[in-house]
């Protein structure tokens, strides 16, 4: 149905344009788009106009009629098109299939509906420049999006979480809250985070800290670059190079800038004699590193060149593995929960045809990972074979306010890198072992967690986390005063408040700090001045008659402290 | 009188290797050396032999007499001394002086005392290798260091003072507190900080952010790598470029590795439309910059290749400077204050000849910094000419426990950046101005400051900066239930403490704790478990009488919160 409406679409289009040369109209998830060659550059006035004329073509509920040409046949019928004659020249059937309905003909292997008045509910949603067949040397085409479904509630449904998911972009959000930029100066897929996401960033690393440093998690600080020697004796040269960028060269030696902060870590346990007595050894860093991707796939803060990972590597003997997992998945989920996150999904991967450690090794890892799911009562999904080649691992996806699943969470035995950096620990036998590995993120990228979490709030940064807390709004410039006495207060008590101080409407001001998101709009006038008080107005709209100062205090303070 | 001990030196030398050939042997602060090329390598072994001989040559009063010769003949009397020789050609004179005192004769200008006798106090303190005249092309030559004083006395002090630098060299201390490393596979001048380091560096960090948000910082985060139009733009490209590495190739195009911070703050400024309203703005950042050293110069912590440093850059009007100086000078004394330094020398650097900028903006912002100096009655000393090409500045030299002087704070005007960048904001008058930026770093590199507080503290870390706060020595293995649960206790009321659970003697543990410089020793034995207290040992050597547990927590925790 959704491939009829493209040619409905294609319909309406060639009655608009005569003389359009048309690209290819496939059905996609959700609906369907065509690729055209106009006369002029199409805007979104026209999409209505063309939906008119497919509402038409639908009401006179056409029949889809095929036939079979042959090759010659199709060449001639398809003269005046040259994208067809390519698409015929690359056919290697003898015959070639066409589908028609109304006076429009398309090149097509169907199937289609059997007449157009069963497409049943569509919108023509956007329009964008495509290339034909996505190549840059090909001409640039004019491609327009369509929805189609079975019932006009479900094209409603699906238009109202288009709208939401579209409320919620974190781009376009970012336009309103001037969090971060991406100047084209400094080069694609890398960000600059301003003083609100800066603040914001400063308040979760310092509880992420807080909360590593309570559950027994040192810190490490490494260096963003290392020498080509680090990543040949890690791996990285051999096996991930592609996704590394060209070296730097100092004094005659080749530098790379890391992808990873497991090397850095990996050799500062080397750097000592370790006993089974010192493990297990967590060690956590906020580590940037750099990864290539192609321009074209970067997308906002979700893919980026470069990023602040929540890494840490645990060091543990056979016989802590078990409690280490169960220490880390419950961690793990105490901070999504901490950021309001409760749904989420586990998938366990097992080993790759291509893996590296002993059998010994892969069984006795698998099974603490599977046990440690099962004592935790928590449902999950096995990935066999979805391992890396160097452990099992366990996945998380965090399930956003829309119902979305974010890939955040990795849990990931490593068996590679303690033989690589040939690490050892002294048993309580005397001899020497080597230690099991855990590598983990837990927020992952600070960059997706961040355009998450502004997904996830549609912007609305609980009151822990919003860079403004409170805004303070004199009803007329005489109350500037009281406003100032306010925000002192409020300041001693660690409140981050601003005073809107300029000479423009109450109304207007609200509407600013609404749309700035900001928590709490305090309004303050004759009465609150009086009083010693404040007229509370939620973001959410609801207003709280006037409060005493003091009052407020604890309401904000226990909305920090609760982190709702 | 150094000058004459190192010839002295040579004449020992030359006693004992009569084939040795002569650098040269000047005096240098505090003394003197003598670069050799002898037959075999010294040892410090050498050195006493080589005194003794030194000291019977001063016993033996020799008169030093000097000479004047042509060079003709003084080509023939060096003529087995090729150093000698090629110094001989360099001399622009007809005639060249030479010194001679017992049967040693040296090419040399003077002046010297009268006789050996007159040397009265001296110390051969080491050999090092130097390559003649510091040039790597150069065949490599020996280096004995002595010190001479007119006294044994100032002798004795001088050497006294050696030793506590030596104890308190950081890389020294690092051996044996195990804070940092510096793997050769990373490269040269590039640090890992370890787990002590770690919690000591998170622990600065939250307080110099708690600082930096009460006197009204909002912090960024800036990517480590920019685009050579950045590094164009802000002319790092064109005068900076010897200190900055080698490109990196990113599908065509060239990025950087930061320098400097600033560029990026530049661009978060222009990102929107300011206002005057809006100023002063101050934003921090701990940005990790990385300039290239060449590898002869990197030395431990306090010369690197990568460092992050605590800068901040603010923007403010011409009217608002004064008092964002003051603030800034204010702030800087009490982040040394904090950190037990309240000695300190402060510089003011006025225009060089060559500079950008009006004179008006020189003189206001010249002005602004003596009146705040003077105003806040420091004493300081005036560096003309002294400022950067791009703004005068002021600088703090802090002074440590050994009455060092360390170059950190630095408070800059900025007068080119703003221009290059074109930065503006819309003033009371409706119109466009540039406004002042001010860069400052307060505790400068964190690499340095952590290289000073090592050294200042001795690496006896006061509590509330110390990794390890308390360690809890059982006299007995059966003490080690009540050891575990005054872990507990103190661990739930945030103490950073550990257990040496070891089976070995209470002394050797309490000469551990003391060689890792552990505020407090717990020992705790049968008396200790039964009153459910704790006898305590600070690593002064001090003892304190048995004590309650909750007793020990209100010490501990006065002490981190005065941090002392």
């Amino acid at each position: 149905m959704r491939h009829s409406a493209s040619h409905v679409m294609a319909e309406a289009v060639l009655s608009i344009f005569p003389d359009a040369k048309f690209g290819i109209g496939p059905a996609i998830e959700d609906g369907f788009y065509y690729d055209f060659d106009l006369s002029r550059a199409l805007t979104p006035d026209d999409l209505p106009v063309i939906e008119q004329k497919m509402s038409e073509i639908i009401r006179a509920d056409l029949p889809f009629t095929h036939k079979e040409l042959t090759k010659e046949e199709a060449r001639k019928l398809f003269a005046s098109q040259p994208y067809k004659l390519e698409l015929i020249e690359e056919i290697t059937d003898d015959r070639v299939g066409i589908y028609k309905q109304g006076n429009f003909v398309d090149l097509c292997r169907g199937p289609h509906v059997n007449t157009t008045g069963e497409i049943k509910a569509f919108k023509l949603t956007n329009v964008a420049g495509a290339y034909w067949r996505g190549k840059e040397r090909n001409p640039m085409l004019q491609r327009i999006y369509g929805v189609a479904f079975d019932t006009q509630r479900a094209l409603d449904e699906h238009l109202k979480r288009l709208e939401q998911l579209e409320a919620r972009d974190h781009r376009r959000l970012n336009k309103q809250l001037n969090l971060y930029i991406t100047p084209e100066e400094v080069g694609s897929g890398l960000i600059i985070y301003g003083p609100k996401a800066g603040r914001i960033r400063a308040i979760v690393e310092e509880f992420w800290q807080h909360e590593h440093f309570a559950n027994g998690y040192e810190l490490l600080y490494t260096p963003h670059i290392g020498l080509s020697k680090l990543w040949e004796t890690s791996g990285h040269l051999d096996f991930y190079q592609e996704n590394m960028y060209s070296p730097i060269d100092i004094e005659g030696q080749l530098y790379y800038l890391k992808p990873m902060n497991c090397p850095f870590h990996m050799l500062a346990y080397k750097s000592q004699l370790r006993s089974y007595r010192d493990l297990p050894m967590r060690w956590a860093e906020l580590g940037t590193v750099y990864r290539y991707e192609r321009s074209g796939v970067l997308l906002g803060l979700l893919r980026t060149r470069g990023f602040t990972q929540d890494d840490a590597h645990i060091f543990c003997t056979p016989e802590q593995i078990e409690d280490e997992i169960t220490e880390v998945f419950r961690f793990s989920l105490k901070m999504w929960k901490a950021f309001g996150f409760d749904k989420y999904k586990v998938y366990l991967s097992t080993r790759p045809e291509k893996s590296i450690g002993t059998e010994e090794q892969w069984l006795q890892a698998e099974e603490a990972l599977g046990k440690v799911l099962q004592k935790e009562n928590t449902a999950y999904e096995v990935d066999r074979g979805g391992g890396a080649f160097y452990g099992p691992k366990i996945d998380i996806k965090i399930e956003d306010a829309l119902g979305r699943e974010w890939q955040m969470t990795t849990i990931q035995f490593d068996f590679n890198l303690p033989e690589r950096f040939d690490l050892v620990y002294t048993g309580a036998d005397g001899k020497e072992h080597r230690p099991y590995m855990i590598h983990r993120a837990l927020l992952g990228a600070w960059c997706r967690f961040f355009g998450l979490i502004i997904e996830h709030y549609a912007g609305a940064f609980p009151v822990w986390l919003a860079p403004v807390q409170a805004k303070l709004i004199p009803v007329a410039d005489r109350h500037l005063e009281y406003a100032r006495k306010v925000e002192a207060e409020l300041k001693s008590h660690g409140v981050r408040v601003e005073v809107d101080d300029r000479s423009e409407r109450m109304n207007l001001k609200i509407r600013q700090a609404q749309l700035e998101k900001i928590p709490y709009m305090l309004i303050v006038g004759d009465k609150e001045a009086e009083n010693n008080s404040v007229s509370v107005r939620c973001r959410s709209g609801e207003q709280i008659p006037a409060q005493s100062l003091a009052d407020f205090i604890k309401t904000i303070n226990a909305d920090i402290a609760n982190r709702v």
